[in-house]
């Protein structure tokens, strides 16, 4: 059994308060928007997936508890769209939410134009819409998995692999399964993984405290380094693939995640080490050309300054705490891993492209 | 006034604990070999020439409070050899207090085969060449600052530089001035720094810690981050050079530092930015013909996991913490700063052995 990031049936939705881990397990309810909105901001629950699903999902149990205007279509989709840009608002850079929040407001607007549909009929649908992310969110990252591990596999043709990941993208990041940790999980359920390295992540230390936890949880052989071990790790402890993944991803392959990955693809680059970056095609955005236009967030130097209230740098020294940085698309040597398959950056745009088109999901 | 790290006269020995810091600045007192040992083996202080300084100091204080053999000069060699061998034992990487201690064998025995020379006078004169090591090493920093400041002012003609370094190499480190810190206040009294990044310097922030705390003490322009935000700081923050210190430089220019230093490097050479190791020449160990020769550290995981009693990381998780990394020379795209000049890695063994030919020293 997986420690999971959200809990939810109809009309109780909880989260695992990960500000407390490792140290307590506490399930935390959320009654609505306004707490969705202060548990991502606070990274209460973090990770691009999750955060839109807990976002959606708190936007859920407000319409089934009867929130907003009753009996007027168009009063409820100005309130759906409404409580989606406020979410939006709690942090900028993860794309997943937006898009799940587009997403939302073309099925509204679909439904609403049916013949003859009533408010609640539309409010009853909505709900059920964002009810079924949480399953499609597995099922995506089940196939990211797979996807994954064939990739990695077909340069290892026998024995184990050992990789190396950053931040955490497991069960506690997503749904469920996770994205960059679901490659992991499917390597080692096939018997193929060696070892994984993960980072401890600085400064919120989601390795450390999250990936770690998950890793030890399911008996995934595991050894947690600092960031700054990483290319010494790829050099001297025999690391084959490293696996991140995404919060944003342009139409051209550039991706933002994690401070820190920048620097891993770097890395892996001079080792000669395949890079992947492993998404939800949620995570894609064909509308940004290319990663210097995804915006990054600046969180607060006390983050790297403090823990927990006790005092890690000297007190009043300047600051710079960048949450995430670009990895420009050419260092993605491996390729970007989505639920559709593995493709290589400058595919990325026409591949997903032509399932947008077909496919409208 | 600057920090200090060692506080002597003789017949009193006292170290700023760095473990406190930047919580406390408490100075504790060091009565002889036995303690040196322990505040070296638990980094209460650190950094190689600190080290190797407060190691021998010790000696003195002992020799100084009369222990040992008294009247036989041979005893009296012995004795101090004895105490030599149980210091370096204390931590293996940094060939800084090998190194002096190898001079202070070399000059015993010169000193003891003097016609004449008696157990007292041979006493007296061990603690006096162990004294000059302080005004030696402070000296040798100054030189190493403007002979790295000029060396990057050659880059840059005009305006102020923005450096990255890492750990802490300063006065904390050494005797004082410091190392790579030496060519950052070398350059912030020729009002030419604009801004140095320092690292946090996980697991034992000695980036956030110290290195800040010395930089805010003198006012120099200084940003901490994370680092795994070093090579972002490099792409998006205008780092113009990366300075650092070394633990141990072999004879083809290799250098054993900080775990990260590596990464760094990797991170210089993607960005065509000049990598500087600054290093005294004690910390140039001809005898070893390269890195692979350099033994590595490993520190308990506990480091990586907790703080201060704090957990930071899943109960349970394996850990992998090694003190340092090597990097291979032709990463050092700056050079080896010593006291003698900047020397591409290639010309160290050359220059390095003239001057120990001619000089003895």
């Amino acid at each position: 059994m997986s420690l999971e990031a959200i809990q939810y049936r109809r009309g109780s939705l909880s989260i695992l308060n990960q500000l407390l881990l490792p140290d307590q397990l506490r399930y935390e309810p959320v009654d609505g928007v306004e707490r969705a909105w202060e548990a991502i901001r606070a990274m209460e629950v973090r990770g691009a997936p999750a955060i839109a699903l807990v976002g959606c999902l708190s936007l859920a149990l407000e319409l089934a508890a009867g929130a907003g205007p009753v009996g007027d279509v168009a009063a409820l989709e100005a309130f759906v769209g409404e409580r989606l840009r406020f979410l939006l608002t709690a942090r900028p850079t993860a794309v997943n939410l937006g898009r799940e929040g587009q997403r939302l407001r073309d099925f509204m607007r679909r439904r609403a134009q049916s013949p003859g549909v009533t408010a609640e009929e539309l409010r009853e649908s909505i709900i059920e819409h964002i009810e079924g992310l949480l399953e499609k969110d597995r099922e995506d990252n089940r196939r990211i998995g797979a996807h994954g591990a064939r990739h990695i596999l077909q340069r290892v043709p026998e024995g184990g692999v050992t990789l190396l990941t950053h931040c955490n993208t497991g069960t506690l990041a997503t749904a469920g399964y996770g994205t960059a940790l679901g490659i992991v999980r499917a390597l080692h359920a096939q018997g193929r993984l060696a070892r994984v390295f993960c980072t401890e992540t600085r400064p919120y230390n989601q390795g450390g405290r999250l990936t770690a936890l998950e890793l030890l949880h399911e008996r995934i052989p595991a050894t947690l380094i600092a960031d700054s071990a990483a290319a010494a790790a790829m050099r001297d402890r025999g690391v084959q693939a490293v696996v991140v993944g995404a919060d944003r991803v342009a139409a051209n392959g550039d991706t933002a995640n994690k401070i820190g990955t920048y620097q891993l693809a770097v890395a892996a680059r001079h080792h000669g080490i395949p890079f992947y970056v492993a998404a939800p095609s949620s995570s894609c955005d064909p509308a940004l050309p290319g990663g210097a236009d995804i915006p990054i967030e600046e969180r607060p130097g006390r983050e790297l300054t403090h823990l927990q209230g006790l005092r890690l740098a000297a007190p009043g020294i300047d600051v710079w705490n960048p949450a995430f940085d670009v990895t420009p698309h050419d260092l993605i040597t491996g390729g970007i891993v989505t639920e559709h398959g593995v493709f290589a950056p400058g595919e990325l745009r026409r591949a997903l492209g032509e399932r947008g088109a077909a496919g409208g999901q």
